[in-house]
């Protein structure tokens, strides 16, 4: 018996697969028609896939089981606190801490007592051509959930 | 002399202001013809507001000099650690120990080395109705940065 | 202009009203007819009231307008790190620690991938008798969300 | 001479098992009478198993005596800090910080100054079907202990 | 309506009233015929006194009526983490670090699966002579819990 | 040249080998003819043993030279911070930090400024019968040191 | 006998005079014939002023007499570590992060094993006008100081 | 299939190699035409570098294929905590402390409100001679960037 | 009745009395006749002094009875952590951070297992001439104290 | 290619040599003719030496090659934070917490605005008999070095 492999590691193989393959995220997603950032997310191991699903990301890139079987496996979810300094991730974490009580003011003022959710949930990435240098546009879209006894 | 009175001094005269005159925040920029939530991101403390858009939000809320002196200087941006556990900010928190990972993945792969601004960019708020309950949408907008020697 | 009086500060008055009076916690809620658990995380500074709550609860501990407004107002919620080391607080977090992991198995087992709900939430507080020295009983009841892009 | 086997080592190799011989906790619960949520937590490292039971979890995973012995060695019990920003741990975790303080208030009611223990103690977890979704239900019940010197 | 003293400044007063009146803390157990630990405990914030109590300690030390109601009331229990560095206190600190473990061993081999309770608990101070200088000599004695379902 | 055997990798070993040839902590004390806390405290790593101690242990264990030598070398001391949350292990830690302060109060008026020594310290366990219960006794025993310039 | 004014309120006078009288950062130094960014740091509490430096700021500024004397104070220096997290700091912090250890491996390479010195030192602030948008330039200016028993 | 090699373990080998085959770090930048702190940050792992680069790079320094492969690929930016306690970086990290908030008063009041980039940026670093001793010259010179929505 | 002044407060009105009066810190520890450390320390708060040192103190430096109250009640020691990064004291603690392991194993090597006693101890400053430079020289004089059950 | 082995890996491997080899640290320190405290620091990973010195340690000790590359290598200087709560370093900065800001009152008060160097500085170690027990002495000697714009 062996444990199954940590979804860290089987990151590490799908994205060193997919670089040496010279295939490009939307490549991996189009295959399992799943969308894209939450099949970037699932792979780097915060969603569990479905045993289809990981199959086929494993036939794409050539990998062998312990990786699907890892694929499918549940989450622990979350971010090593070490990775949020990162410039590239860091800010969304500083647009958070400038703009954070401010959305929440928006939320209560337009819904209510509640929260945006983060299970019932999607998030979106994309590129806006602009005259200055195209943008970055993520959307994160989230169904109301109002504090209900 | 005094000293200029503290930002979040100020920003605590402007809600109570705001909820007993029953003025909601979209009430506010559009006093000043501004977007929403920077308007209320200013108010709070994190954006320096100008001699004329503090001086008519103070009118606006009836509030006097001193509030309206520490509207336009210039902040010491953040968040206080705390207040990222309240349930309606932590959601955009967890969504980003989620998802992070996956945006730096797609922000590389997309544009090259380098982040989305988090100064040369903006946030908007909205609601979107669904049958099964509305649902909270918050775009982020930043211009790419490219790593650049 | 006065800032709306702190949370912490309402709940300091009303804890002190209830105990100089001697009324119970259920009396309190008893007045507004709302469950127990939540009236106290309320008067504590968890949970925004209605006016009508508000009034009420300050009618029967003789308090004035201040410490009514400061009860309607929308909570930033959350404690002090602090406070999770009372012993009587401790032993919940510590159960926590002990069967935490163990409640997530349990939840993806029978629901799927998803968590309980923290909003559409209740909890109940009991006492049941016990030869050997009655037991407290503390149910936490929140709705199943699976994760739904 | 060999050092016993880690009990996280040790949880692995049971999940890795579970999964893998497709049985549900509840099997192995059931294997050796036990409660459910006891059995998960002590498979999981945070309580000892009698050798009797220890060795027919064994024989039902087919596992081998190291992750016997391993089972009955008298575990220090405690969770990763990082495990709790998991979200469905988490959300216990915000239950508590926004109900931890009335539960200590209503304990201390009911019955004076004391701790709910967590050591003579059980957790149930249950569904519970309703109209609107199903909901997830975990009842802490301990005895009480009053300070008593 | 003012609120309850709190104990920390309860306890200030009291400490200051001792000195000035040149009264041993064994003067203040005596007058309430409580233990010498307890008795200090409590008056440091720790343990709710009895009304006769509370009283009894305000008419030695010629305090008023707001400190006995605060020392009446539940306190939230712990220090301030800054205090443990304090060497006296901190010489307690740094033995469990060092034999805490070896105490877990002998706990668990003694009396099985379980803890000595902190609550169901008294201490004990006292002075041993002894001819290379007297010693601090320190009992702790709490009722053994076993984990039990 | 190989490193020394880590103190923990000892530990490790000597645990192993007391369970599985089903000695006691006190048969192995008795074996070297030392204090029980000293010597469960030795073996997890917290003071050095001479060379007959550790041959004796070894020999009594069947462990071979690399445990001790590792068992004579000189430790650094400590615990893993996270071991404190263990629950048998917290419950000394929470009475330090309700009793901490007394205990400095009680020490300062029977003996004048210092501390009780960790150093010229030992420690005794002890089991107390009693009808509600046995209960663990822990004395700590330190020589006074005043602060003396 | 009153305290010395701390120096984060004589800095937060300093600063509103300023702004009130409308006088540049280099206004002020000037008046002293002092570098900018000396100037501007001692003024925010980071070195002492001579008594005449002081006094002469205190003379431009309609300040009084204990903020001078308060100017003069040997200072303890640092930061609040919440004023890290400024986005106009916080980029110094992050280019520490990328390119600390780049410049600890060139000292060594240059200098051999040593340090720049950060109190042998200054800083000078400058604008550099560039076609893309002007840039800021900071250059730090320490004797290097080699390790030398 | 294989990993990438971690970009800590290259960052190992090129430096066993620099200092190996006596190469200096101008040598090395010098071979690829590039800045030298962009080339020693790029070889520490804080940046990736294009294929001709990194393959001259090892082949300079006799290093194969999976360290130019590991070169390649797109970092996560940042320091371990622990190495800003090193003196050579934590004198930069003081500095900040000390002239921080001062730069931040002198970039507002030069630019208005906004930052310096540390993505359209670079650092030079050098040596000026001087009589008592020579210097440490490091120039941090970035793009500004006005906060604008 | 009222509280004891806090030493913090004590010490901030000693030190403006202090300079204010130009006297020298030699100054007043001749007028206690104390040693030069031990009374710069015990007047910011980290020892207690005897009645006649504190009326002394107070006499010089005109201070009036509760500074003398509080100079004379025992202190809780320790220090503020942010205290820690002046540069001043910082550059001692780095020296710990860079010889302390080497202390700990000349300590051992010369006295065998034990500890520099903190409490038996003395600490001496002064000032020796060098042509280079005069040097700080500070020595740290404890007796040692070995583990001694 | 292999990486240079660690320093912390070397130390194991000399503090191994020396200990089977029965030499003393002065034996070693003599071998180099270098100043002991300077010696172990740096055999413990925190100074450079020359090849000279790192080749007579190791043939002294018996150790191959790679050991003496690693101590040649320069090192990233500081402590793991868990290593200081060793009672016997502890110590140290239990003084430095209580002597700190004392020993900074009076470097400023002798020498004016400045530290006391931790590079151009030298430690001594050594034993002063004493009738009451010998005493550990410990001798800090640093440069004196201004603020110096």
């Amino acid at each position: 018996m062996t444990p199954i492999m940590p979804k860290s590691e089987a990151a590490e193989l799908v994205v060193a697969a997919r670089i040496r393959k010279k295939l490009s995220w939307a490549d991996v997603a189009a295959e399992i028609d799943a969308p894209l950032v939450w099949t970037v997310a699932a792979l780097l191991g915060q969603h569990p896939m479905t045993a289809a699903q990981a199959d086929k990301v494993c036939a794409l890139l050539e990998l062998d089981g312990p990786v699907s079987e890892s694929l499918q496996r549940q989450p622990g979810r979350g971010i090593d606190p070490a990775a949020l300094a990162d410039p590239t991730i860091y800010r969304f974490q500083e647009a958070l801490a400038v703009y954070g009580p401010a959305l929440k003011e928006l939320i209560h003022e337009e819904f209510g007592d509640g929260i945006m959710s983060a299970i019932n949930f999607n998030i979106e990435f994309g590129r806006r051509p602009h005259p200055d240098g195209d943008r970055v546009v993520v959307t994160f879209d989230g169904k109301f959930l109002d504090y209900r006894w």
